[in-house]
């Protein structure tokens, strides 16, 4: 049985490319939102019919009794959301997938966040939680095409390295990705930051870059 | 012509690779160092039977005659070594590739400047140079192995776009590695922290990584 999956902030592009990608591999998937009828109706929208878990609609609590919870809000609400959550989401995997980033002219920036990372603040505002970073590069409407293979390593980091090994796991279910373990949760600031980046590459090149890291032959470590 | 490059701290692992790989492809490149003689001694040691251009130890001054001058100290030592030299890199293309990093238990953590990257504060420490960061993730013994061909994405990042252009084409002469235009300067503190991130993962993995970028066709942007 795979773990069931909730994401918080989950109707925005990345969360529910996310939620949508693991309900088509057997997960089954809430898609929270601080308002549940919006969830519901979102879900109505999407084909589903490819799907061999669920994918439901409810609020942010229903989504944080899923055994993974996913932070996929935008990165100014996401203290907000996991702390209104705090007790649903002691000792589980809490994967933090935002970037703070703003845009300044034509490019993007990341943001230092007094504790280095969205995910690193997570980690110190929910300590009971098992904060997992990752997913920052993953390009939403790739994941949330179903016929689509992706080809991008995903970096995860965490301080809690049980998690990171789960994590990776559930990466590697995901046709064409990777996970990479990347350490320590301060790699999340480097990680975060480079969002940024890809995004100014995207734009200046006309692509949809993915990160790769060449060498690497195992799987989890 | 090609353009001459001196490299202050050159004696170290990445800068003297570089220096090295340059002078291999044509180019005229002085190793500069506090203690002259030391870098003198320093490319006695060397092989130089293959290369086209020239490779020199001197002075951090001398290295800063260069048309090119590359910032290769230790992070720490990256100011106080430009500002030495300040005069002779007025309007020049100056390449950072330092990174601040320190070792906390078995890990590399990435530390954040007040000005966010050793690149940015170069920028403002010296605002008469063309401060471009780049090279940071290097493999130094690729590098200096002229032998290796590297598989490297080269990320090159400044506010003066003119700079980024011209080092991309300097990153494209050695083989195997490919310029990428990362925009804006601000993109070093992506590019410096993510370097602690590939050491570790160099380190758990037992590998030397390095970054690509997929879905790029084009060189220069």
């Amino acid at each position: 049985m795979k773990p069931s999956i909730g994401v918080l902030g989950g109707t925005g592009p990345a969360g529910s490319s996310l939620g949508l990608r693991y309900a088509s591999l057997g997960h089954n998937v809430t898609l929270g939102s601080r308002d549940p009828e919006r969830a519901k109706e979102f879900v109505n929208t999407l084909d589903l019919s490819a799907l061999t878990g669920t994918l439901v609609g409810g609020d942010n609590l229903s989504a944080a009794q899923s055994e993974i919870v996913v932070v996929a809000t935008p990165w100014d609400g996401a203290e907000a959301t996991l702390t209104s959550v705090a007790q649903q989401v002691q000792g589980k995997i809490v994967i933090s997938m935002a970037n703070a980033l703003y845009k300044h002219g034509r490019n993007m920036h990341a943001l230092t966040l007094p504790r280095g990372s969205v995910a690193q603040h997570l980690a110190s505002c929910v300590p009971g939680a098992r904060i997992v970073g990752a997913f920052h590069h993953a390009p939403a409407k790739e994941l949330g095409d179903l016929g689509s293979s992706l080809h991008s390593d995903i970096l995860v980091c965490s301080d809690d390295s049980d998690a990171i090994a789960s994590v990776i796991e559930l990466v590697n279910e995901i046709p064409g990705c990777r996970g990479i373990n990347a350490g320590n949760i301060s790699a999340a600031l480097a990680i975060e930051a480079m969002t940024a980046v890809l995004i100014n590459v995207n734009i200046r090149y006309k692509t949809r870059t993915s990160l790769s890291l060449s060498g690497i032959e195992a799987g989890n470590k």
